[in-house]
Formats: C-alpha cells, structure tokens, sequence
C-alpha cells in the first residue's frame, strides 16, 4: 500500500504528469512549529537543473500545506502537502507508449495495471513522487531535535572523484550510477527490535521505495562477508555504549547501539539514457531501436541524498515515537 | 513487533535457552495437505553440527502443531508450530552475564529492557529463533506450487572456493563472513508496489530481521552503481517480458516483472569468535579481556541458505495472496 | 491514525475551516470508470440545508479529484478528492474558545493536543470531516457492483414518524437524536473472520468513527439479550444459506452468510443545541452559561444515512478485496 | 487476521477439540512480575461449571507460558500461553456434521473454509478460544495500575432480577441472552482519536470478535437517541473533566474525557439450545429435526463479564501505549 509508518505514518499519491504529486503526513505531534519556509531548503536540494548531470526539467515544487496548520504550529491531525505539476511534456511520452523503456516500469505497469497506468513521465513510478517525500522528510527532521541525518554521494560511476564519474557518462553520452552514504548521529540506545522491525528492516524497506535503489547496507556492509569475527566486532569502551570501531554501523541485533548510524545505497544508473536501445513493441510485437526522448539526469544518484535524508528521518522518528523518545505533545 | 505480512503473517517468539521457541502462521489458506514431514527437510538443513563450520548444538527441532490443522490438512485458521528447547547450556552465558559480548545485542538489550532480557544464549536474538521461519517458511513453500526459491552460499571469507574460506576461519582460529545468493524462478509479474511496498522493500525488510545479515542487493546490485544505464538496462524480448540480461534482477520500479528474481545478503562473521576479546564489565566499568565460551558457528553463512529460502517464501506469498495468485481456498 | 483498511484504505485530512478537507483512497483496482458526476449525488445527500432540521451551511462539494486517474479512469494507484471550505465562520468559534461546549470534543481536544487543535468550527473533529468518507464511499459503491447498501433513518427522538419527531425538537427549541438503520443485500457468503476482524467488528470500528454514534447493533441486536435460543436462531432453509427469519442481520460468527446484513447505529441528538447551557470557562475557571452560535443541525441523524452508506461500503470493499470476491485489475 | 493491536498485540490461535488453545501477547513492556498465578483467578471465573446456566465442561484451564518470561518477569519480547485441551467429547459433533445449527458458524464456516474447517466443538468459533483472551487480558489489567476495569451482567432474558432470568430458561428449557455492562475508571483523559481509531472504535472492533456479541453501545447508547441534546450533554464541572452527568460514558469526540468509560455489550442467547430445531442436511439436502447434544451454557451472557474485561484491557493497554501512559521500559 502507498503509505508507510506505525505512529508517523505517510500516504503518497500523484502521478509525474498529473494534477499533482503530495503526500499526507500523519501522526505529527501537535505543537511544532512549522511553515512552508521549513521544506523550501530540502526541496530546493532535491530539484534538479542546479548542477551538471541533472534534468533540466524545473518546478516550483512549492509546498502547499491543505491541513494539519493552524497559527503556525501543527495541530496533532495530518498534515497533506501538495504540489502542483505545472511543467510537464507529456507528448515526449505518449509517442512510444507501446514501446517500453528498458530499466523502467512501463512493461510492469502496463501488466499490473491492465493498460489503465498513467504511463505518461513513468506515472506514479515517477522519482517526481519523491518531492512528497522530501517535503514530509523536512517535518520529521524538525521532530528529530538534537538528531543529524547527512547524506553524501560518495562514488560515481565507481569512482569517488564525482566530477571524474560524471565525467565519464558525459564522455560515453551514456548514464551513470553512484553510491549514496547515510550518517546519523545523535540517535539514543534502544530503537528497533530483532524481529521484525529491526532499525535495518525497517530503513531498508523504506530506501528499497526510492526509485533507482539497488542495495542497501549497514555499517561495512558487504564488506563484512569477507573479515574476520575479531576484525569486525566493535568493542564497547564507555558506559554509553561508544564502539572503538563501528564496523556493526551502529545497529546490533536491530537495535541502535548509540553509536553513528551507517549505511549505503547502490543508486543504479539513470533508466533513461540517451544511447541508443532496443525494446520490444507489444503492438507489433516486434524488437524496435529507439532513444528516449525527455528531460533525465545523467546520474540520479546526484538527487538523491536530500531523499535518502528525508525518507531516514520518517523511519526514524516513527521508532523513536514507538520508543517514546519523542512526545506526543510537544 | 514481532510479527510480519499483510494476508499472510507470521508471528515469532521464544529465547534460545527458555521453554520453547516456535512461530504462529496466520492467513495460510484452508485445504493444504499438511504434516511435520513436511517441514523436516528443511528444519534438518538448518541444523548445526551436520557440517564443518556449523555449531555442534544439538536440538530435536521436531515441529510440534498445536493448532490449524485437521485430518492432515489446514483449516484457514492460524497455524501454531512449537519446537521445544532441550539442549541448553545457560551457565556458560551466566558467568560473564555484566560482559556484553562484541558484536553480540548483549548490550543494546540490556538497555532496551532495562535488565529484563533473557540473556541466556543471547535469547530472542539467538539465530535458534529462525527454526520458527525455517518451519513457517517450509509450509510457505508448499503453498508456492510451480515456483522455485533456492539460496547458496557462494563466498565465504571473500573467496568463491568455500572450502578455502572456511579453511581461513579455521586457520586463524576465528569467525568468518560471507555471501548468501537466492535466486527464485517461476514467479509472476505484478508482484509489489512502488511506494512503499516494493517486492525488494519488503524481502529486504524480512532479510534484516535475520540475524547477522548486514547487506541486501538485488540484480547486479553495489556492481550496478558502477555501470552505464545501456549497460544496465535489461531489454525485453518477447511478450512475456523476458529480458536479454537480468542485471534488475527480476524486479523494475518495485514490480516483479517474470524474470529471475535474484538477491544476494551480506553476513557478517559470526560474532562469537574464539579469539581473546575485550569488553567493557558493566559492573566494574573497567575493561576486560575473555574468550566467549560456548557452542558457535565459525561461519554462520554457512547456515544461512534454507532461513533466507524460508524468509523469502513468506514474503512471497503475502505478496501472491494480495495479488490474488493464489487462492484463498485451495 | 487517521487511516483505515487493510487492502482498500482511506486516509483523511482536513478540518472544518481551514483550507480542506479530503481523503486519500488506495487499493482501488485499476480501470474503473470515474469522474467527479460519480461522486455528486451522494455529495448532494450529505449537504445540509435541504431539508428542515439540517444546517443552513452550504459548501459547493466539489470533489477535486487530485491523482490516481488517467483517461476517466482509475490508474491502481492513491486517488486523492479535495473539498475546498469557502463558507465558514469562524468568528463564531473565537469568541469562547475558553468555554468547551458539553457534548463537543472541545475539552478533549484541547488537554490531547496542549492547545494547539483547530477549535474553529470542531476542527478535524467536524462532520464536514465526512465529505471525504461520502466521496470515498462514492468510489467503492461503484466497485460493489450488485451489491445494494441502503441506509435510513428509521426513528427521530424515538418516534417512527419522523415529522412528529423532529417536531419535537422544534418545539422544545432543542435538538433531537435518532436511529439510522444500513441494509446490505448481495453480500457474497464467507466475508470476515472469527478473530479479530468480524463483520461486525470492522463495520463497528468504521460506525464509531462517524460523530454522534452511540452504539451499533446487528440483526436484532438488543432485543437478542431479552429472547430464547430457539427464537432469536435463524434456520437454514436451502442450499444458498437463505434462513427463515434473519435474527443474525446477515452475519454468523463473525462471517456473512448470505442473507441481508442488517444493523442499525444510535445517533446521539446534536451537541450544539440552540438551548442555553453551562460550562466551565478554563481561562477563569468558573461555569458560565451560554448559548451555542453558529449553524447547526437540529438532529445530525437526518445527515447520517449517505455517511453510514459510505462508510459501510468502505469496509465492504476491502473485505471483498481479501476474500478475492473483487478482481484486482478490473 | 487473527491478530489485534497497533503496540500490544495477540495473536490468537487453537480450536475447541483441537490440541490446544493459546495466545502470543507481543509489545508487553519489560520487567512486570508475572506467574501463573496471576492469571488464574480470571481463568477460573471464565470456567463454566459453576453457576447455575453454565456448561458443565470442565478443562483445567491452566496457563503454560512458552516465552517471554525470566526469572518472573517479562522480557520485553513475546509472551505466549498455551491451554491443553483435554475434556473433549469430539463424537458429539461428528454424528451431525452435515446438519449446520442454526445461530453456529458451521455452514459459513464450511463455505468459507471449503470444507476444511475444524468443525469439532465450533473449532476456532468456539467460546473456548476466549480462554486464552481472558489470560492476556490478565495480564494487560496488571499493567493497567490504578485503573480499575470492571463487569457485570445486569440483565438476562430482558430482566433485571437475573435468578428470574435464568429461571425463564430453565422453564422454557431453552436458552436465553443477556446484557454485560462494563465500566473502567481511573482513565487518564486523551486516549484514541477520531479518526478511525476513536476510544469506541477500538473497543467496539474488540468486543464484536466475541462470541456471540450482538450489539455495543456507550454510555446511553441507543437511549441516546431519544433524548434532547440539552439533556444529553453532559456539563463539564472542574478542571479535570469531570461531567455533572455522563452520558456519553466517557468519551467524547472518540477520546477518553477522564469520566468513568461505560459500554454495554448486548449477548444472544446460547446458540444451542436444547430444544428440537430444524436445519438443512446438507448432504440430503433435505431439512432434519435434531437436538442439538454436547455440554451447554444456558446464558452465554453468564460468562462473558471476565471475558470482556479481558478484552477490555486488551485495548486500553495498547492505547495507553500509543499515548505514552504507561512505559515501554517498567
């Protein structure tokens, strides 16, 4: 189902090339402070055309708060965000409808949804939902007081000299994939359980959401498969829990150990490249070449740490509300 | 909570060294021929001590049915499957009960539970849980007619050669890593959502409640974030959706789309490694230095294959429940 | 949480007088036809002012549908439907905010959300919350195709004449409560469970979501406690399940059995009577005497049979969607 | 699905002549002392046998825990409970299987389960599945300090003098239903919410997964709707909410107000009766006159006061949870 949370739970809805794109913020304890002026930042991080590798494709992206508000502060109901979409071309789309791009989910959708799918921009499929996503992000950063969530791309296209990675999908006018890197300290002892909503279970469930995500790990990651158990075991030192080392990335047997939070996510390169590919048209049933036509980043990656930042902070303040960390009335 | 799944849930409990582990199955369809026969195969490869490597704990794990089951077959009701806890050594664990073991949830339990843990064994954190899934995972199978779902290790210690990766173990006197692959075949298109219940969101959130499991990646993976997207992309070649390559792995915007669906998990080392240690003593606040004593896997991957199996079977058929593919009586 | 279903599941937002109210729908399958004249006319019905005993407001009620259709049709994903509120009051609520009208959630809302509830107009608490249950319900009586669900007000301040007793209410210069009976034929056999989803229990849990209701009973409900077995059992009469008498309403253990589901919802007479009345003021801590402002209905009852369908169809919906008796694509 | 609750849930399992009933209660906090003991005195008031108007069966009722306790405390994880089920006399119910009673789950069951059903005393329909309700009620009441849950039958076959009632079954050698009243004081005020899970909705959606449960009403319930609203509100008297009069049984708006809480269930008489009744064979397809055989309560209503407090406490444990009323660590 599109919405996701126990205590902090959001509801998604909006197609790319729909009336709107919004989401509905539900659980928000009453009490907080909050203005349109909050999400701005984090949105204007998200949007693309602001750096090299990065659609050209431009929305307001303003945030409309249609609930939730009164003087300023929320009010404990849910708070719904909208965005308009104002800016969309959807001729590019409608052109080669029976011809499905390869890497995304037009064939799928087209078989789940009988034909009845909002192809145009890749629907509801579209990274265009994560605005939403971003914007609810912003509440739940404001809720997560003291907390800090930082997000980095850390690797193009396999390096991590990111102009040199980019460089290399303008170079083979081709696109590219990168590793995104989560930090989160700040976070108290206790949150998550073994079974089943382990803080890994549950953040990964969420990050497994964003469009383009490939892997998710925690702490050395894959990387662990190949230590040893002396090597990878970090030692407690303090009364605080504080690891010598933080190979675990700060989670042991799915709870928050009170050390940083680490985790990383295989962003694949974008579906949308401008080489030059082959599909099968399930009019004619027949193989066709085709590029696709449209406004695409190069390298997705490059949007996505503001969304992976966002979509922690909802996982995490639905935790530390089901552990009390948070109060429902601020 | 310890419970997991939509139509087809699965509710966990028990400690490693109390009165009983087991696991209620809730939503399985009436009709399916059922008996602990069933379940013995896989509850057998499960269990340690059958190969270098494994612990040499021994327990009956006999599948006791106390509900959900009449004349030899479900009823529709909830299935209760108990395994009883014979063969336990508490006094090993009640010696050094102020030292929290590196890498083991020693101390975030102590914590959470403010002293209330079962620490014996490492209680409900203890890998002994996972004869529960092993069972429920074998009635999930059955119910999975026509779909193959087959996990290997294919890397132990960062080597393809698993003798020579054990061997490393063995050598060092230590614990060791490594990499589970599950790969399913047989499965339809249209499984899962894209916001937020992805067929990747919702297998990654069950494989993260698998103790030791660090990392989860689909298709190609971490190897995608190296690649060019017409590189990456899987072109479709015939009306069923068949792709030239898989690097997606069998699922496109969260959807599985009839393809292999292949997953690989990182486990880290097992946590009990014979090797000295230090620690802090709660107690004393100062550091201290031990061996963990006790029956341990040298390399817990080892065990891991038929628990991810399980894992994912019933993920599966919550997913093919809510898609209507399979039937609500049999 | 503000949410409710388990496959069909509506999310509501909005308060009286801010900017909206709406409501969220996801799960409904993909390929319904659907415009906003669908929802009109049960929209209509809910509107006050048409009828003597019904509040003077008036708000156009336009649905705005906001995502979650293509080409007049459902696309399987969130349909979201915004009301704008033009016609509000406000000033009506400011002058005695201190002074919690009895009967109202005025007291409750202000100790649960620490002041910061929108009391305008009762906030998220208000009936105009119901607009969006109406325009959901709209949707899903579309998917219940061949089943009827009919629901009227059947008793005012406890007179079958409904004239008479809403005479009552005008004379005494008061408000008047009522009984609103639902009936549901072609309901499949089988929906509902024993444990813990009944019929019952999820028809109940939606009822007493809707203001003002006081109790919900099924089939002969109350009366069953003052009669004999033998009386009060239905007998079986033929191979379809249809029983002699249907003492039951439509439902055995929990679980429809094919005949008419029947239940009937105690409505409480309206709280904002234009009587004078007393109550606390927190400000000074004295009781004050007062008469509620504002435009009110002299019995909610009479607005209460389009919500009750609505709400009813809602739950229908999703039980029919787990028990596979709606197709998922259409 | 055989499970209820957002923080505190059970999971309920077991048919009437099956191995065993039981229950797993997940989300109890850590650290409560709790033995058997402490559920023993619910159990025995639940046990038929000892009333005039209850079945003579007799099952030792005894709890045995499974998990989630060590040295007498909880542990945070799960708790799970089991009943052995031992005085079965399944042959009364084989002789007629094909002849559904009348007022029983047998032929929803049957349609719904496809045959499959444990049809042997009721199976999981049975009145013998409350056993393990009413030990997890036992134990959400200990966690439940300072407030007091409490109730009573205070009518059977509509009359208030309840040896009278009773008398009118056992002269009319029928069976007959009754009305349970339950009333719970000491609630903090600002529990539940309006949407969907207001205080009644949960309680409701409860209390109808009980046997044999026709209606639920709060405080005047379906008087409610007879009256005035002048006479209805219930003024509020001082600061801490508390109302001259309480009608609305202690909530308002679908949140707790402080005053007593106080709902009424309406129970139906006893499905067998032993009078003689007709059914269709389903076999013959011919109807049958019958007796219904097998051990019987003449008034249902007579043992369900512990049950419902049981699932009272259930519900209120888990909203408290939500609101942060009771901690997660004791």
């Amino acid at each position: 189902m599109n919405s996701y949370g126990t205590l902090f739970r959001v509801s998604i809805f909006g197609e790319s090339h729909g009336e709107s794109v919004g989401i509905v913020v539900d659980g928000c304890p009453a009490g907080l402070s909050l203005t349109e002026d909050d999400l701005l930042p984090d949105l204007e991080r998200r949007k693309g055309g602001k750096q090299k590798g990065t659609t050209p494709r431009q929305e307001a992206d303003y945030p409309f708060f249609k609930s939730g508000l009164f003087n300023g502060k929320t009010t404990g109901f849910p708070i719904s965000i909208f965005f308009e979409n104002n800016n969309t071309r959807s001729e590019d789309y409608q052109k080669q409808r029976s011809i499905p791009r390869p890497g995304h989910a037009d064939w799928v959708a087209h078989q789940k949804f009988g034909g009845h799918e909002d192809y145009r921009g890749g629907g509801h499929f579209s990274a265009r939902l994560t605005t939403g996503l971003v914007g609810a992000g912003a509440i739940a950063k404001k809720l997560l007081n003291g907390i800090s969530i930082h997000a980095d791309v850390t690797e193009i296209a396999g390096d991590k000299d990111l102009e040199r990675g980019l460089q290399k999908a303008i170079d083979a006018k081709d696109t590219v994939g990168g590793i995104v890197e989560c930090r989160v300290s700040g976070l108290p002892v206790g949150l998550g359980e073994p079974y089943f909503d382990s803080v890994e279970s549950v953040i990964a469930h969420m990050m497994f959401a964003i469009p383009a995500v490939r892997g998710v790990e925690f702490g050395t990651g894959f990387e662990a498969a190949k230590m040893f158990g002396s090597e990878h075991n970090d030692a407690i030192e303090n009364m605080d829990g504080k690891t010598r080392t933080n190979h675990a990335g700060g989670v042991v047997g799915g709870i928050s150990n009170g050390n940083e939070l680490v985790f990383r996510l295989a962003i694949k390169p974008t579906s949308s490249t401008p080489k030059e590919q082959t599909s099968l048209n399930w009019d004619t049933e027949q193989q066709e070449t085709f590029s696709v036509k449209g406004r695409h980043d190069l390298c997705v990656a490059l949007r996505a740490p503001v969304i992976v930042e966002a979509a922690t902070a909802l996982v995490l303040v639905d935790l530390m509300l089901q552990e009390q960390r948070i109060k429902r009335i601020l």
